[in-house]
């Protein structure tokens, strides 16, 4: 039986020290929900410290790399999905998520927020990019939300997930 | 020896009156520099006009399709690429494009947008949506060219390819 | 920290009634050996069977779908991989296994063993076709086992993950 | 109007002399039927060989790249498609051909015909590995054919592109 599985995206490298604290909260949230987190699985950034967020919960944790081995796994990620496919990854990121969560910003993060509303997937902004929020509201009417805290984030997913959106 | 290969992106279904005249007029003077011209290569949209365009002039032109058939190429396309890929053909379509010029604006033309940027490729705006144009120059620094007219994004594309920006 | 991940990969609709007990018999010895299983995700064939096995004996399943959706998911996955890239597909079900055991033959178990060699992974041959196994022989030396049965397969499988073989 | 697209697909770095020169010469045949030339692009091998055949017949060749870049593209490939999917990239070099030619043997060889078989393409098999031949037909009664020189596969690739197979 499929177990809900919510995906959190946002910038590696040039991560914010917000973003990863609100992907580390994120993470624990997910697992204290029982979802498991999928994230784009490398040891930097979002990916990390939501991975690290829902490991300190208990949760399980799926990452989805880029390149064609597990060089760069994130150490707190339980499964690896080795994709070899670079960037194009992105968009089995978000379709193997039922919720996509954006936590910062950044052009792969808005790649897998773009490539979410071209396959009609639901996306919850997290960030303080005022631009990219309104720039995402004007391409897609329906299936962008904003959250300020990870806790708003995970009760906008909550009601996705129980289809009460 | 490799032909210069300039990718015209840009909303299918969706496209306005303004796109398509657009489209067409950069298909048409991507031919005349004796450049290829690619797109996404359905039937419809920016990408079935600006391959119109490009057949206009005698240009040769490449369609990367998301299905797993030719069912729905543009007539205008000399040269299938069946993918089946589904919108992650988005990321070969910019990786295979020595200038991506988006044409439009639209979710999907949104994530090729960022990923050619994700990828370090340069991508030309052309466009009337200006909080896109704000928001992408927000995340790319250095690739974010804008374009009033066909005839100046050509102009820009030239510069690219010439190395001469 | 990454689990163990072993693939079975094998037929779906063609599949004979030993592949599916033989596969139901290795879902079920990955699973005691606490290993996590990936398939392709499908409720057909050896894809099915397998992870019905490692259900039964309370084991982690990991599905990497050829589609869009979850709709022809097996009841037996946990976790669905959606990648909408088709027969590609069979490309991440290899390079995201320690170890490929292919249970049956077909053309697209064909594929999965032919990449799997290709990217340098270890595949374990269980099927009755002499032929395959003859011809997967003579394009790699060094990655190709064979096995008569589940027990000897996963035999085979623990050697290599404990670097024995 | 697209144009009839032929696949040649071979062993790289592990083509014999008898690969290559056959390769050599399908390109050539390719190309002065009119069609265009596909494979997988690199600068090596049966890829390169039958490149550079087609354009000693002033044709028009198509490579489809693994990698994220053109830096190993054959001299002989006029239009480069860049996929950054490593060996997944095979799938799309079939289903982009009207007939896939495969030419010698080896891993990836045997991956894009089972890919082929899978996608319900036709392939015409041009190799002294009568284990393959064999192994090959046990798993597809009605879509391989087997060719023992250059001019015959091209007679048959002909009856396939005009539906008289």
């Amino acid at each position: 039986m499929r177990k809900i599985t919510i995906g959190v995206m946002g910038p590696g490298d040039n991560a914010t020290a917000l973003d990863l604290e609100n992907a580390y909260e994120l993470g624990k949230l997910i697992a204290q929900q029982g979802w498991v987190l999928l994230t784009g699985g490398r040891n930097t950034g979002v990916m990390d410290a939501a991975s690290k967020g829902a490991k300190a919960a208990n949760g399980l944790t799926v990452g989805i790399l880029p390149g064609n081995n597990t060089n760069n796994l994130s150490e707190a990620v339980d499964i690896a999905i080795v994709t070899d496919m670079g960037n194009a990854r992105n968009n089995i990121n978000v379709l193997s998520s039922d919720v996509v969560i954006a936590c910062g910003m950044g052009a792969g993060t808005a790649s897998e927020i773009s490539l979410a509303i071209k396959n009609h997937q639901r996306v919850i902004l997290l960030n303080n990019n005022q631009g990219s929020k309104d720039f995402f509201l004007t391409i897609s009417r329906n299936n962008i939300f904003l959250a300020d805290t990870p806790e708003s984030a995970i009760e906008t997913a909550k009601r996705i997930v129980n289809n009460t959106y």
